[in-house]
């Protein structure tokens, strides 16, 4: 009997790791060229926390943790929550705008799926405490330059771009009142046919239905003014001037206005976007949008937030599919073979001196040479230094693996 | 109301975390140059992998996940385990030796103690496949690279060392029949008084007691010699190697022969190793040894193995109080002040140029410039670059914040 790992986890074995970290390494060097500040939180929390934002039912996609006590824990299934803490935290004393981001691993206790696991790492950014417009083209612009960075290029994705408040001033002015299930089915729009679409929306009136047909069919900002209320109005300033900021940071390429994106219901407050590749072959690649209630609805002082995530699982799918993701197997820079047990310690000594700027492996397993230089290929050393007779004249041999090159030289020199 | 972390948790805000990841980096390079890559595990596990190495008790300390379906799923406490399942699944395929690190965390369900924290990072490093006293040299060599990378000396920290195979031999060849629980009664002899100890012990005879004592004040390993049987006799072997290769390694100002050293009962099998500060104030550092069984018990073909686990915790307080621990906070390269919202796309413009290199902050908050400077104050922002009518020819002011030198500088220039 051997052990599996958990269903819906990954085993990163250093090719794997190694391409993911490289990744993290990327994202982590654009959200600091933003400003932005790594942190952490916790992985479990008490349940209580995240119920305040997702309610008790969440639960049942979430790990909970075998009861003791009175503490009831759960596994962190996203990051907003325990950032929100956080900032709370310290809300009084800490200078705003608080810019920070966090690189870690979040948990769904749910089937598997495509694009979907039930431990992935998680990409996740939040700005507290400023309410502008430039504030969410900031993080829109930054989502952009990270998939910029892995090598998605305009091609290959867009932005799609809403404010929530447009959908909520659509309805409002049309006088529908069957608010959240009519977002909910404008949410599903593209998984369903137009009849299906229909038939479900069959509680509205024909005007009222026009005009949510109008409004998901609109292209442009302006046609969608004349089917909002004033809030809606407002609401379309704010989404005009993140276009138009955008446009100023060299995105105009990367963003589209999608009217139909709304993102959950109860969340967000404003600016709502998703990153999809532009073949939708994918699930959303991220997905982000601002949150001005969560922090006063957490216990800390009203202050405006906006943020965005982005999950490891359906990224590599995509990058994968373009060929970008490479897990490619990184040699060490020296292996160090001693052609018997006699040269041991000398060659730990030339290994302890290459190792001050080097990666370096030695014999750890008193093999004959033959078997040292099989073991060296296999792990893709890129030179093979071998101690031997030579450096009883202070000299060893060294040979290239690629070229097959092999010359002796000075230990002192190398 | 507002929320708490879970009990034994920590928040990571941008100063802590900085000084943590530059802790991690430092170890991941020493641990690269040793020629070991990079690996990760899930952070849950079946319990029945758990279980095969540290039987059902274990499940008391651990965070168990609430069971659904038959699916019995704990949150890994070490990862040796994980480590030791992920090389079996690709023994067969792999170049021995196997050389991984792996920096991540780990949960126990437990009270909290100084040193001691629900939630913590784990340096783990494991060599599979060389059962020869190299291979031991070589992590307790690293281990040592590692904890001088990150500042401590010879005169702060030492290696204690032995061979649980010595104790053994020690036992059987003083006809010791209580194994167990005599290694149990060594293991905790600094925590008791003298009397405490002989008392502990008053089922042997007079014999058996002062070989025990004996064997525990040995300075030498020529000292325990005589001790021993032939097993007993062998390790010793061993163990002079283990010490002899650190030599030469250039660390016998780091290492000690140390007797009482047992580590744990049923999973070493060979040398064993702890680091201590110098004046013991705080728990051991790090931990490790061989344990050549686990392998096939587990389920794999017999396969050596060698490692260690360094956690955060105790050595953040040995680099705190040694004052090698620093929570600066890193201020951004540039924050980008317009003079007034006229300004901004112009400031975008010239926030988009500096952040090819630089980290840049920009008004996110439409402030007046007084309050942008305090706010630039506060983040330590290294420059800020004025933007207001200077740009119609061409110009910006840039102020340094240290010295408060400014100058006007051409756009162009920057």
């Amino acid at each position: 009997m051997t052990f599996q790992g958990v269903k819906g986890t990954r085993d990163f074995y250093p090719e794997q790791m190694r391409e993911r970290k490289k990744m993290f390494d990327l994202l982590r060097d654009i959200a600091k060229k933003y400003g932005f500040k790594e942190v952490e939180a916790p992985a479990i929390e008490n349940f209580e926390l995240i119920k305040a934002k997702s309610g008790e039912e969440i639960a049942q996609q979430m790990f909970m943790i075998e009861k003791r006590s009175d503490e009831r824990i759960a596994l962190r299934a996203e990051l907003t929550p325990s950032m929100t803490r956080m900032f709370i935290n310290k809300q009084k004393e800490i200078p705003k705008p608080v810019k920070w981001f966090c690189i870690s691993r979040m948990w769904r206790y749910e089937a598997p799926q495509k694009g979907r696991l039930r431990e992935f790492y998680q990409f996740d950014l939040e700005t507290f405490g400023s309410d502008k417009p430039i504030a969410d083209a900031e993080i829109i612009a930054l989502a952009i330059d990270s998939l910029n960075s892995l090598g998605l290029k305009k091609e290959d994705i867009v932005i799609a771009i809403s404010n929530r408040e447009l959908l909520q001033g659509l309805l409002d002015n049309n006088n529908i009142k069957e608010i959240e299930k009519t977002m909910r089915i404008i949410d599903k729009k593209n998984k369903i046919t137009e009849d299906e679409f229909k038939q479900e929306l069959n509680y509205l009136n024909k005007q009222q239905f026009d005009s949510i047909i109008k409004f998901l069919n609109a292209e442009t900002l302006d046609e969608v003014e004349n089917l909002l209320n004033e809030k809606g109005k407002k609401a379309l300033q704010d989404l005009k001037e993140v276009f138009s900021l955008l446009n100023i940071m060299g995105k105009s390429e990367y963003i589209k206005f999608s009217p139909e994106i709304a993102r959950g219901l109860a969340y967000y407050t404003g600016t709502v976007f998703e990153c999809f590749d532009r073949k939708k072959e994918f699930r959303a690649i991220l997905g982000g949008g601002r949150y001005n209630n969560m922090i006063e609805q957490f216990g800390g002082q009203p202050c405006p937030a906006t943020g965005f995530a982005m999950g490891d699982v359906v990224i590599e799918l995509v990058l994968k599919k373009k060929k970008m993701w490479s897990e490619a197997n990184e040699g060490v820079d020296y292996y160090i073979a001693p052609v018997n047990k006699e040269y041991i310690n000398k060659s730990i000594e030339i290994a302890n001196k290459l190792r001050l700027q080097n990666s370096v492996e030695i014999d750890l397993m008193n093999r004959k040479l033959a078997k040292q230089f099989s073991y060296a290929d296999s792990i893709k050393a890129k030179k093979v230094v071998i101690v031997g007779d030579e450096t009883k004249e202070g000299k060893v041999k060294i040979k290239e693996l690629k070229s097959g090159k092999e010359q002796e030289i000075e230990i002192e020199k190398i």
